[in-house]
């Protein structure tokens, strides 16, 4: 997908429908973290090493939009690209994609913060490195 | 609260937490829409109502802020007021408060489709004027 | 109801219905535990209070019945009553109804762990004794 | 693992972790689900096929024993068969393994009802003969 180049497999669990026939749309942001711990797996080491460094990712904001409904047993694709770290804070951007077709879009906002404290803290070094790196590769 | 004249309780379930200590940010959506569902029910009927005459409203977007964490067992009071229903189109706008401290705030966009065919539907007139008649009254 | 002397009532979510267009099984576990929380709220001090002098609570089995189906929006009543204290173990009894009718019934086991450690640890007197004030209550 | 030959595997997303840093009892049941749906994909040609051709199963009941917390990002084998069909009736059982330990262990019980009126009817002789298929292969 243009400008992406990491892409995160979910299938909608019949758990995640609701009486609309239709995967509910909160469970979409649980797709898109499980997206991102999948792309600092692949990236930087995991969510674990962040944790075990004393580091917490708080999620400050969430902006999607819902292009099509998904349903029960899709398999979607969670197209994740991260963006604009700068300070304690970054950004992921998602497209959201069921055989090519765009089901949902938009992006969320975080802070690092320090595990103890959930004070803000800057986005360590090695971190910013890992996920340079990651966007810098030629997209697939 | 400035602006809003409605809104709808909820404390945070143990289920809701996350390894962070903090309500999961995927938690809030299922409280706003239980705020949603608790106006239609105070304002307009109930949205069984609304589905009994054969419409649904599908969720389009999402845009929220988190400015705080909420912990377990947290009261949340979630103020909501629906705003700009045009054509098969409506609005709702949020603040999530905490003994008077804002936890998050946004707002939803929402569809009205046909219940069977998920095809977009004008919203109906006599929800309309059930939704102008709630906004219209003087804040409590 | 018979043997019962607190009930904790939940309406059902619609973010809890699944495509069958019931509440989903798993919504129920998460019932029962906001009815225990309000159980201890109402008896205990509740169960930050026993968090916070370093216990924790863990579930350690879950056996419900299924028999009838709950709808979005019911109103539901949750039946409930704290038995076999003993060691480090107690249980749970419920028994969820709607209208007077039987939604579904079962018990669930846990154990109290050291907060820090998750190691068993022997429920605290204090705990012991306000549980059994709570079911030696005459019934309501 | 004796006397089970499928098993289909889940991660531990954060959004299923709780405040006490392990994942909460509730998301056992939803991968008891997913198994169970996995299995019916690889042996009697999907849940999906079997909605479409009218019926639906529902869960009548959940025993669920935990032995040990399962952590965020755990990569957990749920080990699944079917048993005792008979009539409309079925039943699950599970094994949880995470590196050849015991997470949790249980069954769940169901039925086929009529997917319109929700009224038992006998799970049909083609859905017998793929799980008996199925539970008749020599143990991988």
């Amino acid at each position: 997908v243009e400008g992406f180049s990491f892409a995160h497999d979910v299938r909608v669990r019949f758990a995640e429908t609701d009486a609309q026939g239709i995967a509910h749309h909160a469970a979409f942001l649980v797709w898109l973290e499980e997206a991102r711990i999948a792309y600092l797996d692949r990236f930087t080491g995991g969510y674990e090493h962040i944790r075990a460094r004393g580091y917490e990712a708080l999620t400050t904001g969430v902006h999607l939009e819902y292009r099509s409904a998904a349903a029960f047993h899709d398999l979607l694709s969670v197209w994740t690209r991260c963006t604009d770290v700068r300070g304690a804070r970054f950004r992921y951007e998602y497209r959201v994609e069921r055989d090519g077709e765009v089901v949902a879009y938009g992006y969320t906002t975080h802070a690092t913060v320090d595990g103890a404290t959930h004070r803000p803290t800057r986005v360590p070094a090695w971190l910013i490195d890992a996920i340079s790196a990651a966007e810098e590769r030629p997209a697939s």
